[in-house]
């Protein structure tokens, strides 16, 4: 969809482009090179946390769209290690997966997933989830860990706090910025790419100020961060609304942390290029099938003896080979290729939305699209299904 | 390997046939037709006990070499029962699995799974051991199921009974033989074929004698049962060294439930043509590695920076692609795409053995074969790596 002859911007080069082809009011398409590979925007990332997509091959990730995984860095400090990783000749090879990585610093893990956190203006101490082991990141050892790994992608480290709180915001959102330039004057490598994080919850006043301050850093693309951490929806949109007319229009601008079918037609149409989430991935794990009007979930009993497929437009692997019979069946026998199906076409159905955005976007349709994709949405979230 | 134009044995037929190509004192080379493909014996069957090889799409079966899959009559009727799965076009169409497939016919998962079970003249009554539900199967029932899940080839339905208990064991094998008989009696569809079972538990008379009545009757193939349930694997080579010579040179031979690599080639060393077992799925759940030398605790620490696959010889797809590192890391990461990974490697592995089996038949050396396949073996089991 949206196609182009790619190969004018790639000669297999060591360096990360993005170049803005066509923007439709806000919405953006771009074409982002890096050392593996090329792809358009805007663009979801399957999450590969622990340098794998959850119950799926790379071939298999590989053949439902996508060409660009995320994977995190705190989890991968944890486990195996990121000399392990080096040892193995990189994440890529690690996870024998050929195109473009992202990899996150670590900054929101921290936030979210570590059991007691002690941060301080140099980096933070906390305890591993796994082991209740004493460890500690700072913006330098996180990109050096990222080096180590080798994503063409990483990230400056941030610190991400609860975003109703102001003082303790105004706080993280300074520290953020130090460790920005600290991430900045540490990196070593020129293959690859690094994004700077804006902070400031919910506030307007702090987000312009971290808008502004990260976007005259001299980071290859900027990421909205802090946003899809419990705030409302509208707080999100507006955060968006406000941080978007500051950013540098060449560079890349990634949502982390957003991956509802909605909230990506709603971060596309304000400007935004690159997305991820575990939200198809962990759906899938929960019986539930994401597709272009909602949400399903395949547990019901109403697919018991449903001949068609998830969804008869579709054109992934599940929805070519199984019928809603049987993938109601895998679900109620604990079969794990329930996940592994619903993974597949969950994800398959991200790439599809994104690349029918982009199409629009260069049709200069876009906000046409959007409109009608938003009144073709079921709420099925209503009636409880939403995860 | 021992590749032959197979063509000519297959015009979409819908009948089966089994013709025996080569013989290498007992060991045998063959093909069979069925309704859906042609595939060479030996052969080994991957257990799809609920209308899936667990963790693995029918896709990446069919990739690592599989001709023939096996489902189990038993866990399909209690769930999602006979009828959803004829009502979707049957097991092929169901799990999306176009080439040959089997069903026992529930008489092993009674005696192995169910609560509480009673058996009369008639037929088996017991719980689910899903829910505890009251349920019942008779040879008649179970061949009625079977021919709505619509395998290619189908099982009569057996007890299987403690073989050491030899009233029991006499009562049980006469119990089957007029079930055999009522089996044979009740088959209606002409597409499937149906297999008889023997029992006899350890008793030599008693193999001979259910050897013989099974052997007499109008079956497509013969299945070896109520081995593989406890007995010692000396008095398992036995049993099959006391029935072989009693079997129909013209009929398929099938050892169920035997999987171990070093039981296969003694398997086929006796004459047996088809082996089914969960061994290599399960194994891989448990992250163990089956190879031509024996079994490879995959958790050990000793791969943690181990570059090399799984097997330097092994073309599967997880061996082409990951190495010992990588595996060992999802492993502790508790990813179930180790357990992906392992199925696709183990379930190869076996191919790859049954084939090297089949070649060395073909070129009259299939002793020395079995001897150096033997000798090759590291008994890992004793280093309590046996599952």
């Amino acid at each position: 969809m949206g196609t182009l002859n790619l190969s004018k911007y790639f000669a297999g080069q060591n360096s990360f482009t993005f170049e803005l082809i066509h923007q439709d009011k806000q919405a953006r398409a771009g074409i982002v090179c890096t050392p593996h590979g090329i792809f358009e925007t805007p663009i979801f990332a399957p999450v590969g946390t622990q340098a794998c997509v959850k119950s799926l091959t790379p071939n298999q990730v590989t053949e439902l769209g996508a060409k660009m995984i995320l994977a995190n860095t705190y989890h991968l400090f944890l486990r195996p290690g990121a000399d392990v990783i080096a040892d193995m000749g990189g994440l890529h090879q690690f996870a024998s997966w050929d195109s473009s990585i992202l990899t996150d610093s670590g900054g929101f893990q921290v936030y979210s997933l570590a059991k007691i956190r002690k941060v301080d203006q140099d980096g933070v101490t906390f305890r591993s989830h796994i082991d209740g082991s004493l460890k500690r990141l700072t913006p330098e050892s996180s990109i050096q860990i990222q080096e180590k790994l080798g994503a063409d992608i990483i990230m400056a480290f941030d610190e991400c706090a609860d975003p109703y709180q102001r003082s303790y915001i105004e706080t993280a959102m300074e520290r953020t910025h130090s460790w920005a330039e600290r991430c900045l004057n540490v990196k070593s490598r020129n293959d690859q790419a690094i994004f700077g994080i804006t902070q400031g919850g919910i506030f307007p006043d702090l987000r312009i100020q971290s808008t502004q301050f990260i976007s005259s850093l001299p980071f290859d693309g900027i990421a909205i961060g802090g946003l899809s951490v419990g705030e409302t929806k509208q707080e999100m949109l507006e955060m968006l609304n406000i941080s978007m007319p500051i950013l540098p229009v060449h560079k890349p601008r990634y949502l982390m942390g957003v991956g509802t079918q909605r909230d990506i037609i709603e971060g596309i149409l304000r400007g935004i290029d690159i997305f991820d989430c575990v939200l198809p991935t962990r759906l899938a794990r929960h019986h539930s099938a994401m597709t272009l009007t909602g949400r399903i979930n395949m547990m019901n009993a109403v697919h018991t003896r449903d001949s068609s497929p998830i969804d008869r437009e579709c054109g992934c692997y599940t929805c070519t080979n199984f019928s809603r019979s049987y993938i109601r069946h895998l679900i109620t026998a604990r079969e794990l290729l329930a996940g592994t199906l619903l993974s597949i076409h969950n994800l398959y159905t991200l790439q599809k939305i994104t690349g029918l955005c982009r199409l629009a976007i260069i049709e200069n349709r876009f906000s046409d699209y959007a409109k009608s994709f938003s009144e073709n949405m079921i709420d099925r979230s209503k009636q409880k299904l939403r995860f």
